[in-house]
Order: C-alpha cells, then sequence, then structure tokens
C-alpha cells in the first residue's frame, strides 16, 4: 500500500466513483451542490440545512462586479491570450489575507472566544490593546451589507445559528462601547460564525470565496475575451512614473570574468 | 464613463450587489448555485430545470481521486508551505486540454453539424480521414461511466435533452460502424452535448470542471496540508536520470566582457 | 528503474547536484547565468558567445512598466494579501499568445521558412493570402524598438546571426512591398530569429520572457506591499456597468427536489 | 498624474524604455541579468560584485531534480495540455514557506541580531526555548551542501563578506554546543546571509528561487511535453483510500425548496 498517494476524500475504481464513501451519480441525483461542497470540505453530509446554506453562502461571494483586485487581475491575465482556466486561476490566487481572508481569522477568534467562554466585549478590549483589529467588520463600500442580512436570516430559517453566530453578533453591538463607533458585521464576519456553527474547519475560511466566486471569475474572463479587445495594460500616458530620470549605465567595475 | 472599466455582469452600490440585474440576496435565498452559475455563464436565469441540470453536472465534476494531474498538482503545491488559494490555483490551472479539456472541442464540433444537418457518421467519417480523433468518446478508466448515464437520465427527466445530446447518442451508436469498435460517450461528451442543448457557448467547455472540481481541490489542499508530512516530492532514491554523466564545466570560450 | 519519475535535466545525490552532468558548483563559479539558462533550454553549454547573448535577451525583456497585462496583473494580485510567489506566478502565467507569445509562431515560420528555401517576400505574400499577419512586425508604442536594434548589434559583434536572423531583416525588408507599409521588427521578431541561430527550440519561444520579466514581477510585487496600499481595485464610481437595470428574481419554475 | 498607476520601477515612451533610470538597451550591452536582478531588486545598480554574486546565486538554485515539489507540480500541469507559461507559474507559486522558503525568516532574524549585537549562541538559546527552529539549517539529502560551500567561497573572493555572512558562519559553530549536535548551513542560509551582506530586503528572500529556478521549471515542462505522456497522474492501482466504505445517499432531510 502507497504512503505516497493516499487520500480519504475519494475512490475511483473502474465504472465507479465514491466522494467520502458516496457514489458520484447518487450524489449527483439527490443532493444539491452545497450538499456536496459540505460533504468535501467536512467528510459526512450535512444532518440538516447545512447544505442549504452553504449554497446561499457561495451565491453570496459569487460576484462584486470589477470593485475586486481578483476580478481585475482575471481581466488582465484573460486578455493575455491564455486558456480559460489560466485566467481563473489568477483570479482564485488573489483570495488573499486581505480580499476575503478576513473568515479564517474571524473564525479561529470567535471559536476560541466561544470554547473559553469568553465574552465579546473582553474580546474586543484585547483586541484594542494589541492595537489589531477585529476581521470580519467594517466595509468601504456597504455599512449594511445585503449579502449579510440574508445570510443571517436563512441560518435562522433553516435552525443553524448556534453559539457562534450569536457571538458575532454579540461583538457588533459590543463595537460601539469598546471601540466609540459601531462596526457593522460583514460578509466574512456572518460566513466566519456560520462556518463555526456547521462546525467547518476555521482553516477552510477562504474556500466560500474560492469555490463561490469562480464562476463568477469565468464570466469574467469570457466577457474579456469576447467582449474586450486584447492586451489590456494601463496606457503609458496614464502612469505616473516616480523613480530616477534617464542615466547612463556605469560599466562594469572589473573584468567580469568568474574564475 | 470609463471605457476601461466595463462589465455587464454585475453592478456594485453602497448596499446594493446586482448580478446580471438581480439582487445577490435575493439570488442568495430563492435560487440555487446552479441558477446563479447558469445565470453568470449565460446572462440570464434558466427558465426550465436547467440550472438543476448544471448543478448535477458540478457535482459529477468534483472528484476523481488521485488519479488526475490536478489533483495531484494541489497535492504538491499545497505540501510547500502556501496559502489555501494558491493550492487550489493550481489545481484550476490544469484543467487543459488534455484534462477536462475535451468538452469545448467536441460541444464546438456537434454544434456545427447539428446547425448544418451533418449526420453523425459522416462527421466521424470525416474526422477518420483527417486521423483525427472525436473528443468527448472513450476513457481509460471507466467502460461505462456512472456520471454519463446519471447526467443523461436527469437530463431526460428533467426535460432539458434537445438534438445535440440525441446527436452525442448517435455518434455513440455511428463509432461501431465507422470506427470498427464501440466508444462510449465519457462523461466530457455527455457534457458537451448537454451544455449545447443549454445554449451555453462552446468556449464554456472547462467551465464546469473549473467550478465543479474547485471544492474538491479545496478538500485535497486541506488534507494535504493536515494530514500528511510537508515537502512532498520524489524520493531521490526513486528518480531515474537518463541525461548525461558528470562531466567538467568547459572554461567561458573568451572573456565574457559585455563591451 | 521508475518509469514514472524520469528526467534527463538534473540528478542530485547526497552533496551533488548535476545540471544535465555539470556540477552545479562549477557551473556557479565559471559560467554566467545565459550559459546556464541555454544549457537547460538545450542540453548543452553554449560554444561560442551564445550565454551571453541569451543573457541580453533576458536582460531586454525584463520590464515593460506597468504598461504591460502581466505586471498589471502582478500588482492586483499582490494588493490582496498573498505572498511574494503567488503574486509572480500570476504575471508568470499571463505572458500569454498576445503577451510575449508572438516569438514562438515567428519561431516556427521562419524555421520552416528557412529549411524549405522560402523567401520572405513569399512567406508573407502567403500569410496575406490566408489575411494572417506575420509576427514580430509591428508594435504599439515602438517605432523603432531599442531592444531590437541593440540584439541585433550584440548578435553580429558575438558572431551568432545565421540564415534565421537575416531572414527575418529580410521580412522586415519586404514587408514595404508586399503590404504597402513598412512593418519595423519588434522585440519578439528578433528573438525568434536569434533563438533559431542559436539551435533552440521554437516551442520555448515564450521562455525569455518567462525567465527575463520574472525579475521584473518581483520588483513589482514587491513595491506594491511595500509602496502602495492594499486592495488595489477598481472604484465602484469608475466602473461601466453595461448590463441589465434591477430586476426581481423569478421563482424557481417548479419544487427543485432532485429525486 | 495618476495616483492609481505608479511606479518607480521603469518607464516605457516611444522608442525608450528606462529601468530605474537606465536604458534597457545600455543594460543589455553593459551588464550581467545578476546585476539588472540587483538593480531591479534595490534600486540601484551594483558598486561591486554583488551582480555577480547575485549571478552565482540564482545559478546555484536552478534545479534540484525531480525532488522538489515545485518541479513536480510542472510536470503534472504541463501534462495537462496547457501552455508553457501555465505549467512555470505553478512552479513559481509553490516556493512556499517550506520550500525555498527559510531565507527570509533566516534574513530576518540575522538582520535584528546583527543590528542589535546579540550573539549567534544568544540568538540559538532563544530559539531554543521557544521551540522554534533555526531556519538555514539542516537538510534533509545534503550534509555538505555543494552550493553552499561555492557561494561563500566566491563571496569572499569577490569581496562580499559581511558581518551578516560571518554571523551566520558563527551560528554554524554555535549549533554544537547549543543544540547538541553540528547543523550545517544549507544554501538558504547561505544566501540569507549573502542577501543581507548585499543590502537586499529580507522580505525577498524568497525571490532568488523563483527567478533562479525559472529556467528550471521550463525545462522541466517542456521536456514533460516532448518527452513523456501526456495526462501524468497517480494510476489508481498505487492510491490508498483511507475514507469509508461505500454507503448509499441518505435523502435530502426536507424538500429543498429556498423560500
Amino acid at each position: 500500500m502507497s504512503e505516497f498517494w493516499r487520500t480519504s476524500i475519494s475512490q475511483v475504481r473502474p465504472n465507479e466513483i465514491l466522494v467520502r464513501g458516496y457514489p458520484v451519480e447518487e450524489l449527483a441525483a439527490r443532493r444539491s451542490f452545497g450538499d456536496v461542497v459540505y460533504l468535501l470540505l467536512t467528510g459526512e453530509i450535512p444532518s440538516g440545512n447545512q447544505g442549504r446554506l452553504v449554497e446561499a453562502i457561495l451565491i453570496a461571494c459569487c460576484e462584486h462586479s470589477l470593485a475586486s483586485p481578483s476580478a481585475d487581475a482575471v481581466r488582465f491575465v484573460a486578455s493575455s491570450g491564455v486558456p480559460l482556466q489560466t485566467a481563473v486561476a489568477a483570479g482564485i490566487s488573489s483570495i488573499g489575507d486581505v480580499h476575503g481572508g478576513a473568515i479564517e481569522p474571524c473564525a479561529h477568534l470567535i471559536k476560541e472566544a466561544v470554547a473559553g467562554g469568553k465574552s465579546a466585549a473582553a474580546l474586543l478590549g484585547e483586541l484594542k490593546k494589541h492595537r489589531r483589529r477585529m476581521p470580519g467588520f467594517g466595509h468601504p463600500v456597504h455599512s449594511e451589507d445585503p449579502r449579510t442580512k440574508v445570510l443571517l436570516r436563512l441560518a435562522e430559517q433553516w435552525g443553524i445559528v448556534g453559539p457562534h453566530m450569536k457571538f458575532v453578533r454579540e461583538i457588533e453591538e459590543a463595537t460601539e462601547s469598546v471601540l466609540g463607533r459601531r462596526l457593522p458585521m460583514n460578509v466574512d464576519g456572518a460566513i466566519a460564525g456560520l462556518m463555526c456553527d456547521m462546525q467547518i474547519d476555521p482553516a477552510l475560511g477562504k474556500a466560500f470565496f474560492i469555490i463561490g466566486r469562480a464562476p463568477g471569475y469565468v464570466a469574467h474572463a469570457h466577457e474579456q475575451a469576447t467582449a474586450e479587445r486584447p492586451f489590456k495594460a494601463a496606457d503609458i500616458g496614464e502612469i505616473t512614473y516616480t523613480g530616477p530620470a534617464r542615466r547612463p549605465v556605469p560599466p562594469p567595475p572589473s573584468p567580469p570574468s568568474k574564475d
């Protein structure tokens, strides 16, 4: 038995594909994509409505126009004459610590706080003391993010709100007294609370944007290739150059022989 | 109005995100992820069950164990100490012409053939004459792919089978007489037929594997990082070296001064 | 002996690294990076000044400011809070068919023409007949590209100009009579001619930009991370939205149960 | 003047390309690639032999056969039918924290220690107390890395060894007494010391592998495409599956209507 090629995720045999033990054709026929994402991320099919909530989260993450670094990266790469998957990969690679990256640290913080019985105000106070921001709160464009609202409503309706989501709400309440101004929970904060209540590993915090925005990147790459001109780049007249003025190249200091 | 930043995909305003005109919170509450993928790929919400079929296709594409170049690439990259999105991007970038890449050329061929009233046998004959293979048929592991079967059954049940899917079936029938042996339609061939019947642009053929396998890549990156050792690489004792034996480096031919 | 892990490029044993048979420490001490690139691309250390010319080509390719899709992609990705290598990889992935991509088809065309004894005018005429452009000629910004000039001068000085580079020059001469206006050879055309005269496989045409611009991408990623603000993205006020106006989401056509 | 497109790296005007102020054609004619890498990374042309040392470092990093995660990733991606740049990008993206990633933290530690007048033994002792390893020491294959040796010799010969490289050597000496066994400096440790003595920002620690190994990745992608079969993947007979056995898919818990 190979130690090198080992996985618990799926098994392939002639005419059989099992995902975490489940025949893929039964999954396709009987369950939603959200159920399958939950299965892949946690190892089990959801017992309740978690798959529906995962699916709603993925939809909430699907697009944010050209107002995001990743979609812009997709457009530039797609304009260079590369295949669809190359442009989409550039977008995926750009889901970084400051772009869809607040979910993971937020989930870690609230999971630890809830497990340790820490209050929301205490957590906020500690972060303030260390001059750290609470991830998952505030947004440059949305003061009341429509994605946050709908996810909370659906989670309640579908019976998924647990101690972590409640804790995130308590943080929102506590921002005013501890930080001096109310910071609204953003979509990252909502997803962080919900993923903890669904027992998904906080280390997978970026997975929702990665999976959910993939079709958005496909659409951007396709639109760039079909509706726009190739070679998208800043015009030289638009670029502000801040480096040194033209200067002559000095000669090498000595014959650059290597031995 | 900017010519440089232009898109028809979505619109963001404070507290409002519209995807192809639809409020994202309504999409999250009322429609499936498959519906939203269809919307992003074609510009419109499906009129019938197309979103359900898209969702079934995505599930069919979600995993194929370590028996695929892309999942293997994810494992090696993930073992190098990189963030989740970097490993997933490597997997996405590997959905290439010989790995999930048969859908696109298959869809182009059948769309053209159906539009031009060409018969399946005629198309196969032409390809044979030019020593080209018909993409979307045959599989190294599956003689009867469970994914193909379930997608055809669901498409019929949900009323989506049209002239293109029928044409793909006729090709399967014709392989025996034209090529001398029956080549089974594989999952790429089935998706190609279905995407044409759903009016999705053949140029988006790779989108189903890109989007559908993204959660599989997430699971592989996560398993690699949590259950396996870092720095996955071929052991030097396992590598067959086929190059020249050790040899001395010749001196540079002349003083390599550059001017 | 493993068939799975097989390479002729290098061999690693305890305390020994051989590149195409040459001890890497001797290469580092005695040869230039250009020599080593030539060695890796062709299998042999150059017999003459090819390594110096390769090095000059790499330098010529090293930067083109923000006026290129790949550097712009690097900036957006780097602004997302990702590691250096992720941002550089996005730039590399963007060396596509319309961005550094003319070298390869140009080299294929001239190699075939020279081997077949075809004249430059004949080649141009054929392309014109099929409404195809000759790759490697013309540039949106540079009418007289300084990179082209210096590479031709160095190649002559270092004794590397052969039949392929001569052929590229004949094409430049012939553009006026065949196409009606003089198209200047661009840096891609010059590299194509020189790589053929150096016996480098035309399939490696993109290698010079990939390798040569890598340090440029490093500089862009570093500058973005150290001198600019995170989350570089188009401002929502700058985006022209061309899609449908706000519209309500229609209900699903039927209870979306899957079985 | 645009705030959005701003750079100090290079300037492009018609028929003029300046890199940090230097005409690119003069750089190509008069300086080495190592000089230009140094220029791009630091903003200035080296005053002494730093460019030659940078070039030797890049050569030292150029290849490590299939015994590295990144080269293996290149092979799998390249086997999928993607363009050269896509496969190379996957390799670059895999220069992660445990693969070429020791240079950066090593450089940070020694820069801080040298600036603060801390002794090598004191630094090692602190790390041991916090159960942290000193990055840049020890290697799974090489007990005496030929790359380390040659770089130290060249740096001395070319007059570049300064306080940081001396400090790295003192660490090597101190490992025996502090840690109980001698840990040899590896190539990452050597590069860390040298980059500090050359005033290159420690944050650029991964740049040497990124740039230096790029031609190695090109060679691997090319060899995979020309000498090996497409669709490189683990054979299903080689994969050890550790997940649950085949099991039926449970029905969804309730009609999954979304509203």
